[in-house]
């Protein structure tokens, strides 16, 4: 099945490159995600952005963060190896590479890295900088704000859950619903990611993990408000499987609806939906995590839904990133 | 003063530049005495290479040798940040960053990087090549040996020393001198340092600690028999202070009686001397090591002595890179 629009009069008119060599697209997220969308649109001739999450808390950043007081680099190096020269394979492998001895174990080396760098520029915006230079990152990587904060989760029962990792691997009864995000302390966004929505034809929130990934970004103050502004079009990629603990039971409308809660309404424009279940043998695997297959439910006129498989031929159920990519880029 | 030759016929004919753009030369020692020498003649349009030690075993290089059971990269990042392109300061301060915090507390990052790149890469060699890629080294940085080996040092009362670190500081009586330093186990050289040395028309030993970053290098099986094949001119640099517990007391003339102890008589062409003697504020900085200044003592008719001022105008009593490179680059 090919992707077809749901609503307005753009069906079957994707064109695979995209009108203008210069479109600049901003990926906002965290995680895997974000990963995914840029190594398909990084195929194309497009300016890319990714605008990325600092609200982690677990693994190595963790560690990292607790003992130098930097901002977590997880999410920031994911990205740079998505972005960086595909030439030169070996130095997004060094950069991807985990220690598994020693007193080195469970760090990433661009952990690591990003950690040095912040330590001998003083800051970690020039940290991220340095770093996507010696990478040879194509496009630009911002941290969305440069605020040391925590990512709290308000629970249906009043219950709140603080640190990133603790809402990411439910400490608590994961049939509790997640009623509210927000940070601690409150963040400004980055002037260089407000400024990039700004300028920005093309906006993609998504795919992720939607309280741990995506709407850390979104409650950072000035985010919702660039996005509000900016004449760029608005896309949010719901997600193939639902996660623990977070969005149980979810089918794409309640996706996009929880979206909106954040951005407002009427602020996206398209909303990108699979409806390809994969195998029952790969979503099988699915399930010691009680994660599910998203079903489409039902599709309000607003946003323009985009509907197609975008599933991977195989491996775990996520997003193809060329069809992913092939599908953006024709929004332009 | 101006570098003379004390003997033979060159006096007074040094020139600048070297008659040959593609001349080659190799260096040969370890810690901060090769850094030394590189950093001088990376400005002039040879064609160099690098043999170091692989015998330390102390601080951060200790540690991920005893973790991750690799070859000490201490010297080799210190070659590289030497031949680092220098355009990009930075990335040679990131090379050289020491963590001073956390579960890092310790290690250079450019240690962590070449413990890294080993395990992606599965050599050590392979290793030291891509660092050398990443970092725009120009010339090659050869470890001496790929043999994991331990440094020995037998004293004059028969007592056998073992571990680089324990003969680097020492934890004997330092006034005990070194009878012979060996290896274990046995190694052999590197087939491209014995290559880089045939094919050398320079070839440069030290400055450097004698016992624990010279010597090291010359008792690795092979070493030797290529420097005695070559064609290239062999020139030993003397150092400029005397080391407590490896060469109390030593003048010139013992430096250049130790080195042929292992490398032979007549291997030798020439023996570069300083015979400025710092101010007595400087030299009493070295009263608390116990180092003493190097006195010329009754130089030999040969290896040929140059003999001039090599130090640096102030902080440690080194040699001066520049000085040390213009002299070096007139024997080609």
């Amino acid at each position: 099945m090919s992707p077809a629009i749901h609503s307005g009069g753009l069906r079957n008119k994707f064109s695979i490159m995209p009108k203008n060599k210069s479109s600049k697209i901003v990926v906002i997220g965290g995680g895997t995600g974000v990963f995914t969308v840029l190594s398909g649109l990084r195929k194309y001739p497009v300016n890319l952005s990714a605008i990325v999450s600092v609200a982690d808390d677990g693994g190595s950043t963790g560690v990292l963060r607790e003992e130098f007081g930097i901002l977590p680099p997880g999410d920031v190096r994911r990205t740079m190896v998505a972005l960086a020269r595909s030439d030169d394979r070996l130095l997004s492998d060094l950069f991807s590479y985990r220690f598994s001895e020693g007193g080195l174990r469970g760090h990433t080396f661009g952990n690591i890295m990003l950690t040095a760098l912040e330590r001998i520029t003083g800051s970690f915006e020039d940290a991220v900088y340095e770093a996507g230079r010696i990478l040879g990152v194509s496009g630009q990587v911002l941290p969305v704000t440069f605020a040391n904060v925590r990512l709290c989760a308000k629970l249906e029962n009043g219950t709140v859950i603080k640190g990133e990792k603790n809402i990411d691997i439910p400490q608590h009864d994961g049939n509790l619903k997640i009623k509210k995000i927000f940070l601690e302390p409150k963040a400004s966004i980055n002037p260089r990611a407000a400024k990039a929505i700004h300028e920005a034809d093309l906006v993609v929130i998504g795919p992720g993990d939607l309280y741990t990934s995506l709407v850390p970004n979104l409650v950072v103050s000035g985010l919702v408000s660039a996005l509000k502004k900016t004449k760029a079009k608005k896309v949010y990629v719901a997600n193939i499987m639902t996660k623990w603990g977070e969005t149980n039971g979810f089918n794409a409308v309640d996706f996009i609806d929880a979206v909106e809660r954040y951005v407002g309404k009427n602020v996206l424009d398209y909303a990108i939906i699979n409806t390809k279940r994969p195998s029952a043998d790969r979503i099988r695997l699915y399930e010691k995590e009680s994660a599910k297959f998203v079903e489409q439910g039902n599709i309000p006129h607003k946003p323009t839904a985009v509907l197609g498989d975008f599933v991977r031929a195989r491996g775990f159920v996520r997003h193809d990133p060329d069809r992913l990519a092939k599908v953006l880029v024709s929004l332009l």
